[in-house]
Order: structure tokens, then sequence, then C-alpha cells
């Protein structure tokens, strides 16, 4: 593992890291955060998961996250956003393929090769991270938009890994929205049976953990409708019991301005959460 | 003029104007931050000026102002670092033409027909924005790096048009450094006492207004001893009595991070004399 930046940044230290990954069979890089608390001793830690098109870069250079995670006590981790690399299969489509992994683990060729990026985020990331960095075991997962969705799923498929999670923008039902049917038509096949257990609005259903969604949403987003539609994730949770923070955001579209301007909130919400 | 892009952001709005620069004889862009508070009455303008390469989106995407200037009541005004377009000269390198206009009235062809970036942010930009935005007369001006080196030769040459200057990273010598020689030989000619007009070490000499400069310098910048030199700026301040707060933070390099880590305590500093 090789670190690529670092950048003195909010009283702490914003890196990059370069590593070869076993799951995903190619070289990835991801940024971290560490607060000044992390000088001293053990921290929580936030892991970010960006959307379609943006690598480990966007988050750590446009949402201003830092400030707020060293004042909570915070490390921040933010992985690419898919497999990367010349034998890596790709797609013309900025939706599909390198920068566009979804989040989940591929089941058909070309992609089942590398695209496990639910693997990496669940299992190799946090276990690396842990190995290099003064973490602690609590764990919190948020995202925009294709990343909102994956951690809302990473969260719903893994009751007690994480104590927290929320999401701007997110994609919450990918089955039912062009983004995710041409995404996991590609990846995971025909079979819509397997889409499922890919799909927040389905998971919150079997849940065996009522952990609160945290969600903000713009209502000037320009994708609110047609790939969005955060009231079927309310639906869902109603219909589930699930606890739901809705929040919708008059005049915000879905640029990073939106997420620079609610991550102190989000970062707030977690670190109530990771810090108990 | 054209509005181009608009973002609710951190409660008030981000915009991007293009409009026909009669001054610099091109099509130019600028970025506005309207603050909330700029939607019921008149705010104070806070000017940036941006290094090295830079658009006028660097600063919008990357330092987290806004947030700051919501809390203060400051208008943003960040303009483009050069003329631009097909018609406007250029060079290969990335520190002369394009992207790196240095803020003076070029003299010498082939630059003299659209570099003449001073006169654009001292009278052209303002009478735009005064016309088209709620501005009161307050203005303050900063900058990063080359932009640094702008904003206190601009507040130097200007006294009574600013009510604060702030620096970060600026390039205080420019023509005792590369960057500043290689620009001052190209835009103003041979003839180093054409280039003093243009060096804030040797304008605060002749300053009629002790306008006090804050400047930040990170002490890891990769830059500090071979093009910015802040000592220069110190010995040249001691020597007229023109009062200056230069604070070395160790650790913190020439990036986006760094302006973010202390764009706060900037905007402070100047909504602090704007608003009196």
């Amino acid at each position: 593992m090789e670190r690529i930046e670092r950048h003195a940044c909010a009283g702490g230290v914003q890196e990059v890291w370069r590593h070869r990954s076993g799951v995903l069979g190619c070289d990835m890089r991801f940024a971290v955060y560490l607060p000044p608390q992390a000088a001293l001793g053990e921290c929580p830690v936030l892991y970010w998961l960006s959307g379609l098109t943006c690598t480990e870069q966007n988050f750590i250079t446009k949402a201003g996250a830092q400030r707020h995670a060293a004042e909570h006590g915070l490390i921040l981790v933010a992985p690419d956003t898919s497999p990367r690399g010349e034998g890596v299969a790709d797609d013309a489509g900025y939706d599909l393929g390198q920068g566009a992994g979804f989040y989940v683990n591929a089941t058909q060729a070309p992609w089942a090769a590398h695209y496990r990026m639910y693997d990496y985020v669940v299992d190799e990331l946090p276990a690396l991270v842990d190995a290099h960095f003064p973490t602690t075991t609590a764990r919190g997962i948020s995202g925009h938009s294709m990343g909102g969705h994956g951690a809302l799923v990473v969260a719903l498929r893994n009751p007690g890994r994480y104590r927290s999670v929320s999401a701007f923008s997110p994609i919450v039902a990918p089955a039912l929205v062009p983004w995710g049917q041409k995404a996991f038509m590609a990846y995971l096949g025909e079979d819509a049976a397997a889409w499922a257990e890919w799909d927040a609005t389905r998971l919150v259903a079997g849940a065996k953990e009522r952990l609160p969604l945290l969600v903000d949403q713009g209502e000037a987003d320009e994708f609110l409708d047609g790939q969005l539609q955060p009231s079927r994730l309310q639906a869902a949770c109603e219909a589930a019991g699930h606890p739901l923070e809705l929040r919708l955001q008059p005049g915000y579209d879905h640029s990073y301005y939106f997420i620079a301007s609610f991550i102190g909130d989000h970062v707030a919400h977690h670190a109530s959460a990771l810090k108990e």
C-alpha cells in the first residue's frame, strides 16, 4: 500500500492511498482523512460512497467535510467508484462500467471478473483501513446518488456492522429507474429476483435492524423524478416501520453545492451514533 | 450578460455568469455567490483572485467559502484568471498566457491586445457587479498565489477602494522570483522600472493608506522558498511601517486544502472591516 497524496487540512491530514485489491483484481485508490484526534488515539470511521463518474477525489476536494470531521474526531474514508485499469471491462456510457460500479457484486460477463464493489466496500477496504489507521470498531456509512444507494444497501444488508447511515440524493429504487435498470441488467442479468437484494426499497422490508436512515434530497434536483424518487423509500419505510428522516431541501440540485451545504449535519448525525 | 450556472448553496445561491468584456476584448466568466442576506438587501462584496491555471470554478468548488459568506452576509465574486478564447494570445507554459494573467495591464506584443486583467478586476468587473447585484459600496479583496499577488497589488494601488485585503500564499515579490520574472518580461518588457508598480514589496513603501494585510502561508508549501518568499513582504512592511499579519501555518502546502482550512478566518476578517 502506497501513499500518493498527503495534505494538511483542518488541523488533520488528507491522504490518498493506492493498493492492490485482491477482491477487484486491480489497483485501487482511496482517500482517508485523519482528524487531529487520530494523532492521539483511535477514532470512528465514516465511509463515503461517491456517485456516477466520481473517483476518490470528488468528495475530498468539494464537500468540505474535513472541518466537520475534525470537529467531531471522525476518520473519513472515500473509495473510488469502480475497479479501474486497462484490463477492466468498461462501457462508453458514463453510467456503466468504470466510474459506475453501483456497489454490487456482478455475476454477468464481462463484468463479473472485476466488478465486486460490494465486497470491496464491506470487507476488503475496512480490513485494510483498520490495519493501517487508528480506528475504533465504530463505523458509519454515507454517500451521494449511486453512492447513496450503495450506503443504504450496504447498511441494510449488514446488521450490526454500521452504527449509522445517511445518504444525499440516493437512487433508492434502482430496479425501477433507468440508471439502475441499465446497470443491474448488465451486472446482474435479466432475472429481476436477483435485483431485489441490491434495492434499498426492497431491503427495508426484511431488515433485521432498525437503523435510522437520514436522507437529504434537493427539490430542484434534475434527477429527482426520473432516477431518485425518494417517495418510494418513504413508502417502503412506512410499510416496514423502518425509521427514516427524509429531508426535502427546497431549491437544491444534485451537485456538490448541495452536499457541501448539508454535510455538516450528516457528519454530526454520524458522530452522535459513532461516539456513543 | 448571461447566467450559465445557478446552484442553491448554504442558504444562498452560487451563480456563474458570462459577459463580453470591453476591457479584455473577449467573453469572460465570473462566479458570484449571493448569501441569503442578499435576497433582503444590499451586501458588501469580497473579491477573490485565483492562482495559476485556475478559472472561475476552482474557488467556488473547492474552498468552501460560501458557508462563511452566508454566515457573515458577504457576496463573493471570483473572476477567471486571464482573457480567454481563440483570438487571445497564449503560451505552452502553464505560467504564461491563458490562465496566467498576473493581474497586470500588459504593454508588450502579443499580450497588450487582451491582457488587461488589472483594469478588468479594478474597474470593469466591479461596475458590472454593482449594476447587477445588490451590493453596498464596501469591498474587500483576497486571493491565492498569483491571485494573492493580485489582491495585494490591487489594494495597495487603490487607496480608499477596498476596506480589507488578505492573501493565501501570495507571490509577494514577483520581480524577484521565476514565475513573476517570466510573466513580467513577457507582459511588461525588459524595463525593470515598469515592474515595480506591480510588486507588493515595492508598493508598500509608497502606500498612501495603511490598510492592514492579512497573509496566510503554509510552511510545507512546495513553492515557499522559490516563488513566494513571504519574508520579503515582512521586511518591506517593517521598513515602511505598514501593518502586516503574516501567519505561517506549520504543515500546510499550496493546495486548496490549505485555503479551505483557513478561509473562514479570512472571510471573518473581511466581514469585520466591511460591515463597520
